[in-house]
């Protein structure tokens, strides 16, 4: 038995996660945010999963790579998770020793959804998979940008490997999301992902600020 | 918690592990191996990991190029775990269900030895990730070609990046396999690698005879 470590919300720093399907705005919130924390003074790292790392680079070309063909499962779960382990230890961790604010696309949710919901793996069996592999870091807020899939993959002409999935498997995604965020609202803020972009940024920023007493303005002492 | 998959032996097909330190002969008696086995008219898949599938030929690139640099223990340990889950999903389960007997260059000793023991990552939280990762198969036989890694390493001139490891990570890699085998001896035959490479072989044959009643011979009806 894997005795996953407890979940870890640092107390330096600030860790968003931005969450959601294909197309839901994620890439476009993301940088919104990371601008808006830039202008307030803060040192913001906006980064995403997989590939945030110099090995993840690698682990997703693979992943997304249509050229992969199939993987089984539990492949695909596991370079997620060691994308993520990386990502941890070399970039996430470090930047919130250092007080800053982190801005993720996709985060430990992502392979909930997409490789537990999406791919029928036993979500009780991934999620301390994942736990072990991130230890445990969890991000103080997570960012849903709810969408129904068929909007979402409207959006896009080229698909990769994932995205080119069928519409039930995305459907199965994106209510592997709203369960994970109705399992602990304090951690969490879904948004609808049709509203207008600058109302979206509003409601996040609204949620955001009162979060950032922890993080280290750039310039002043540390 | 993970609910790790019981230890699971198949009754139809061999599978046959070669495990120990670099430059243990490790290839050399898995190749005579799989020609004895051939002469006696056995379907023998000889395969290796990391690197057995498809994907899992990329994800040895990452792990052996010294260009990689270091990785996170977890990172690491997670890749060479997806390597397994594609090689047990892909070709072993499909082989042994076949009746094939299998002569494999490695697999999850390895990266208790190697992630466990000489990373010092903790064996407990490994094991359970590892046997979730190949379904809980194991080895009918696993033969651990035992050698001191200053005997072992000497064979080398250039050095892939786990070879190129101090020797006191070695020595507690070698430590590893030991402790593995003295705890399942029923499954392992220890053999020293010093001595003459046709000692070996005979050693081998003799304890695999009696194990190759379960496997189909080839042209035999299925």
């Amino acid at each position: 038995m894997i005795a996953a470590p407890a979940p870890l919300y640092t107390s330096t720093g600030v860790f968003l996660c931005f969450e959601g399907g294909e197309g839901a705005g994620k890439t476009t919130q993301s940088r919104l945010l990371e601008a808006w924390l830039r202008e307030r003074g803060h040192d913001a790292l906006l980064t995403r999963e997989p590939g945030g790392s110099e090995v993840g680079a690698e682990l997703r070309r693979i992943l997304l790579d249509p050229a992969t063909g199939d993987l089984s499962p539990r492949t695909e779960a596991l370079v997620y998770a060691a994308d993520k382990a990386e990502h941890v230890d070399a970039l996430l961790m470090p930047a919130l020793e250092r007080g800053e604010v982190i801005v993720c696309d996709r985060y430990v949710d992502s392979s909930l959804a997409y490789q537990g919901a999406g791919r029928a793996l036993d979500v009780a069996e991934l999620d301390p998979m994942l736990r072990w592999a991130t230890r445990g870091l969890r991000p103080h807020l997570t960012i849903l940008l709810d969408l129904a899939p068929q909007t979402g993959l409207g959006r896009f002409e080229e698909r990769d490997r994932i995205e080119a999935e069928g519409i039930e498997f995305h459907q199965r995604v994106r209510d592997g999301f709203l369960r994970l965020a109705a399992a602990d609202a304090e951690h969490y803020l879904v948004l609808d992902a049709r509203a207008p972009v600058e109302e979206i940024h509003a409601a996040i920023t609204a949620r955001v600020e009162p979060l950032l007493t922890q993080a280290v303005r750039a310039g002043e002492e540390r």
